[in-house]
């Protein structure tokens, strides 16, 4: 067996973020396995066979994969972003727990990237200077109880908050029902960032604050931060604030 | 005035994890300043004045990169990892701040990394595959008070735990006493991975528990993950086993 799969983060949408390890890899895979939005973002220099498929087939995608790698094939699993965080690396290793045992002893690797909340702070100064937590809104993955517990206890740690998947065309709510608990929890006035599409083209950064924050500006291709206490604005003449978080945490 | 200042994560370690975009900017600065480790870890064709510190002394080494940016100077700020999470970039933005009203003005660009985390994340499966928080340990930038709640909040909300910052040559105690909380608040068995010299040729990967954690084998180019209650480990014969953390949250 000479086959080997790699997880692929190709980092937030544009290629200056592709790293040299990932094109290397891109470039010497056999096969492409992938949601079909990354698989279509590719370098165009890239000749592996690639397999497109639908959002929320992680797990089948996760086993064609490894049935490929199996048979000797190099296979890169490709995830926007990092693939560890919300993306395809935890849906592989739940397919090797679940699938044969030879699996295990194939030659896996996952490939680190530039997450989506890396980006979209940078953007707009650096929000996630201190401690934080990344929570995912979405209720496909776990109970709205859990989600609850856990914007609750990022809280009470006066903690900044990265939230990914905080909505889709269908699934409204959640949203609107964090930002509700949000509010309560540290006050409306708080700095929220919505981040949609960061490094594509159509990107878009929104400054505001959770009581003023507008959901309908929030697709499935955001990402929300949310300050501490702690956070900071500095206006600008006629340009978007930087918002940073200190390093230092002085009560004052 | 036509200079600019990009504060650049240079990405854990290897050069293989610097993306295109930091390389650019690299090889179009005038002058490059950082932490001495970083500043002589910089690809060899860069051709940027250097300008090296010490640890410790952020606030100088940000005044200073401001100072050469008004003067019209292509300035790159340079830090390990992202830039964004415990690295320059709030620095800067504290100088900002503090500093010259006209520096808020000038041309100033966050640029995103790899960070330390995502890059330990990887070696070893996807422990932050699902909700986490990042929490430096060190008390140089805040009391031990705000640590252990956070650490405390962190457990509350069963979230992984990415832990920047455990240990310095001079700095023990803090480690030891987030042991024996997290021990007493997650339990003893709880899955521990050190992360030391990520992306280094030394690079020493440990995966043991909380109990067992050896604090000598923690220095200050460490990082700890922390599982949750999820957080599985995959056993792999005569190699290192995978840690991942599920997608779904399940009480079972």
């Amino acid at each position: 067996m000479s086959g080997w799969l790699k997880i692929v983060g190709l980092g937030p949408g544009s290629e200056k973020w592709l790293t040299p390890e990932a094109s290397e890899i891109l470039h010497n895979a056999t096969d492409i396995v992938g949601y079909e939005t990354y698989v279509k973002s590719l370098p165009e220099t890239v000749t592996a066979k690639l397999h497109a498929s639908d959002n929320g087939v992680e797990v089948e995608r996760s086993e064609f994969a490894m049935e490929l790698a199996e048979k000797g094939a190099k296979v890169a699993v490709v995830s926007g972003g990092d693939a560890g965080i919300f993306g395809m690396a935890a849906a592989i290793f739940e397919a090797i727990e679940k699938g044969k045992n030879e699996w295990c002893e194939l030659n896996i690797e996952v490939v680190p990237a530039v997450s989506a909340m890396l980006a979209a702070a940078a953007r707009i100064g650096a929000p996630l200077g201190h401690d934080f937590c990344v929570v995912s809104l979405s209720t496909y993955l776990k109970p709205w109880s859990i989600i609850e517990k856990r914007l609750r206890a990022a809280s009470e740690g006066d903690m900044v908050l990265a939230i990914y998947n905080p909505a889709s065309k269908q699934r409204r709510e959640d949203l609107l029902s964090a930002l509700k608990l949000l509010e309560e929890l540290r006050g409306g006035g708080t700095i929220a960032i919505i981040a949609t599409d960061v490094g594509r083209k159509q990107e878009k950064i929104t400054v505001t604050t959770i009581a003023e924050l507008d959901p309908e500006l929030v697709t499935m291709h955001s990402l929300l931060i949310i300050g501490s206490s702690h956070t900071r604005l500095i206006e600008r003449d006629g340009k978007q604030p930087f918002v940073y978080t200190p390093r230092f945490y002085q009560d004052s």
